[in-house]
């Protein structure tokens, strides 16, 4: 018996069209859900996009990768002896302003080092008087974006945090950062196409105004798992039911490195699928999402291979979930490049 | 209405079982097939093993990535200016046997460097000289274990290969090997769960007699795409139709690197998941293989963190399926430490 699928598979886009099946079902439908259907069609294959090159994933990589050429201007920020971070000259020069908290030693570059004061050994000593300093910061304009949340300070994310730090420092202290990242999908229950869930960020958003954004991500902030803050963030950006949210399946991380202009960037993002059903729609709650479209999976590939519509990071998570649901395969020229290129920054 | 799935959701292993879900359904079944059943229970979720830590798989990880203190003994081997492998240091002594063809400069070491006489200008000029030298160490006993199968000698996977070498002499001149391994896996149609398609190594195989395996894995020798040797060794090994075998998805890759008694492994493993039908029963076909089981994820799981029975580059492939299909979760220590080792050696 032929399956049903087979005459559904067709392109779904100009430039990224699924190659044609042969013989056999080229959806995306379980074994299991064929099963159900009283047919016996394999699972999917055949989901390569066809696409000249992965030049344009590599690029997008490649820009969440920007700046290192002025890593030996930075200077590394330590706590108990520990790495935690590396600061630009200007926050250093900063931060010389308050001795007794910050302690700038030789000279800044990587050979030099900020410490925080001896007496603060404590993650609440250091965090009550840290965050003295960068309310002064604030209030003088240096910090923007304050968020009232708190980014905890670590070498690893395993580790206890040794400093709690105001999320708006993060950048300018050169902290790790971790965030969660949901791939919001729904998979056709005929065809088994897939379409993700594309959020526009609002204008007023302070980063990345008007960006295309994942359905759902978030920052991890201090005393929250990641499970938790994905039902947190679900639930206030995009208004997902707790039940709902709870079905989001950790797939892994991705890590990048930046030296932007504000500081120094070593992100590593937990990437999440979840499986959505047909009928539930995404509703905006908290201002920071105009809108949210359901996409073929097709379009977003083409949309991240050629433009810079979303937000950068977004490009990694999205690239991960292609390279995991098999739409970008060894056949294809880049394809190791790609895959290492996805941790690229210090995945710890 | 309530899913049936979650009564069968149980333990299936003594070490690690499935957390209990709460109010929702703690399968593995999609929310397709769920829908066809005429519920509406959202995806997996709280697929997380219960494990004291992700010790067992670091460990694995590690097994790997050994003997790297040998790395400055070893001998970069160049071919039109491209590092392409690595010499132990009687491999050096064995080439300059042949300095009509192997050409040895420096000391040995790192500082040193092994190359092609110059007249040996194309890869099938190169083949046919290296092939002689080899035939000779093979006759002295020096190359054991002759496959009469190619291996392309690359400085990176998409390269055109600069020379071909049969595949007994990979390690011996430290080249880069690649392979696939598949992940051959069952679905239950009730409960979702999912069993592991498991190999276990003929005693009569040269290379880790005994061993527990993939359903199908094999090195990628030259002329044949992934996806053609995936469909070859598909059949070769374990009978699985042409048909079937097609619709293997390619989800990533891992490498790692090891320096081992007879030489220098930087291997790179194309990772694919291959959803069986419950009834498809594989056939060992080719007297590699004495026996095939389906065994329950968990474990799996278990036997990969506990013990030594699976060989050893399998692992690495294993948790990186665990990985993606969520059984190992961000909220487990070591979770960002694992999934970076996955690709501790050079990916490309």
């Amino acid at each position: 018996m032929r399956c049903a699928c087979r005459q559904a598979a067709r392109a779904t886009s100009r430039l990224y069209v699924l190659r044609q099946p042969r013989a056999y079902c080229a959806t995306q439908l379980s074994l299991a859900t064929h099963v159900t259907t009283g047919v016996t069609c394999p699972a999917p294959r055949n989901l390569e996009l066809e696409m000249g090159s992965l030049d344009g994933f590599i690029q997008r990589v490649r820009e969440c990768n920007t700046g290192l050429e002025e890593l030996p201007t930075l200077t590394p920020f330590l706590i108990d002896g520990k790495e935690v971070g590396k600061l630009k000259p200007r926050f250093v020069d900063q931060l010389r302003r308050f001795p007794k908290v910050f302690i700038v030693e030789g000279t800044p570059g990587l050979s030099g080092r900020v410490t925080l004061a001896p007496e603060l050994d404590t993650c609440d000593k250091r965090s009550a008087k840290v965050a003295d300093v960068l309310q002064v910061l604030r209030t003088e304009g240096f910090i923007t974006g304050w968020r009232d949340e708190l980014y905890p300070v670590v070498a690893a994310f395993d580790d206890l945090p040794l400093l709690l730090v105001e999320r708006a420092a993060a950048t300018h202290l050169g902290i790790k950062a971790y965030g969660v990242h949901i791939n919001g999908f729904v998979r056709d229950p005929v065809t088994g196409a897939l379409r993700l869930w594309v959020a526009r960020r609002s204008l007023t958003k302070p980063n990345w105004p008007g960006k295309l954004d994942h359905i759902v991500a978030g920052g991890q902030p201090h005393g929250l798992s990641c499970r938790d803050n994905v039902l947190k963030e679900c639930a206030e950006e995009a208004g997902i039911p707790r039940e709902l949210a709870a079905t989001a399946r950790p797939v892994g991380a991705v890590s990048y490195l930046t030296i932007a202009a504000n500081g120094y960037k070593p992100d590593v993002l937990f990437c999440y699928d979840l499986e959505l059903p047909a009928d539930f729609i995404p509703t905006p709650q908290d201002g920071e999402v105009s809108e949210f479209n359901l996409k073929p999976i097709e379009e977003v590939a083409e949309i991240v291979a050629t433009s810079t519509e979303f937000k950068t990071n977004c490009c990694l998570v999205i690239v991960d979930f292609l390279i995991r649901h098999g739409y970008i395969t060894p056949e294809q020229k880049g394809y190791l490049q790609l895959v290492a290129a996805l941790r690229s920054g210090d995945c710890s």
